[in-house]
């Protein structure tokens, strides 16, 4: 623990897989733009395009940022006359929106409020990880019904036949998951946790630290 | 660490949490039930019935057991001169059944077969629990596929209406995601993690005991 106060190089290992977590997601990016692109029409906020709005800006925010997706697909089904909300992947994205939502909400009452006390900053800092990693696995599994939802409405009669479009959503879907599987896998390696750094310590950031010392059983 | 080696009674919640994902993985078994049951014909190896096998199976083995839901689609599609292996459904199971076949034989050679050391065993334990964990989170995302496919398979037309089916399997897509966050987060908890036993650290099976020394730089 005595170099835990210094500010060490990145461990061997991680480097490479945030780079290949990376090229992932930028890959699943370009590779919505190419279906969007080549198969879709394109992408507009007018016409039947502006549809193609949603699962690009989806991939990008949901699982990158977050935001103009949600208003595109609810503006193009009042356009259309669809219904709004029946389906398992609107049910899933508004979920996953939502939750986002209070967790930035209980994020920024228990962190940066002053007046929360450290004893309950550090019992709520390991459900804030954990709740953060769901949302993000909810996130890409949203994406996979939103693809499942796309092809079947556009190419049901040709699906079964191993159409290109098909096939490039299918290695969407399957790439989407190896991102998730990567990002997963990072933030879960407890040798890849940063120490934390001296004026973390001074200011009482460092949870771990301060109740490391309790038993689990309580008996101690 | 001096109450280790003594079996501890249940951390506090943890029997709770448990009762709880117990009865949503039964709940979710008897809904998937309900709706092959009341709504597409019940449940046979013979007729179109056979398909209904899948579903059933998948969501009792993949999430719970795995085996003759496989089977099952592939006999159904030969009779029907369906195609196979188009859908990301399938990509996503065929992925999930080839990967819990890896992770058993990679179990099995690592914590079973005698001539493995320690070492390579402390070094894979992590990796094994990661892949757990991923799987049960895959075998999920691809049951909400299979929902999403079957909904857009049968009720299209009205699934936009609210119809009571597509509610039902709606309401089934997020309780198996609700039972895939209770299981993650009991699973993920450093404070319910069972501590050694007294034969177990006797049998050097304590991987994280004969490794909890090394510095994660590798400096000391």
């Amino acid at each position: 623990m005595e170099d835990s106060l210094t500010r060490p190089s990145s461990p061997a290992g991680l480097s490479c897989y945030m780079a290949v977590s990376q090229l992932l997601g930028l890959t699943v990016i370009a590779m919505t733009g190419a279906w969007m692109g080549q198969y879709r029409g394109g992408i507009a906020w007018e016409s039947a395009l502006q549809f193609n709005v949603h699962p690009l800006c989806m991939i990008i925010g949901m699982v990158f940022l977050q935001g103009d997706g949600v208003i595109a697909v609810f503006d193009y089904h009042r356009k259309k006359g669809f219904a709004d909300m029946y389906s398992l992947h609107s049910w899933c994205g508004i979920t996953a929106f939502s939750l986002y939502f209070i967790q930035w909400l209980m994020g920024f009452s228990f962190f940066l409020f002053p007046g929360t006390s450290f004893s309950l900053r550090s019992r709520y800092k390991p459900q804030h990880v954990f709740f953060g990693v769901f949302l993000l696995v909810l996130s890409i599994a949203t994406c996979l019904l939103g693809i499942k939802e796309l092809l079947l409405f556009n190419i049901q009669a040709t699906y079964s036949s191993f159409v290109p479009e098909g096939i490039l959503a299918n290695v969407l879907g399957l790439l989407l998951i190896v991102f998730g599987l990567v990002i997963g896998y990072i933030l879960t390696r407890d040798e890849w946790k940063r120490p934390p750094l001296a004026e973390e310590l001074a200011l009482s950031m460092d949870f771990k630290t301060l109740t490391k010392g309790e038993s689990p059983s309580g008996s101690q």
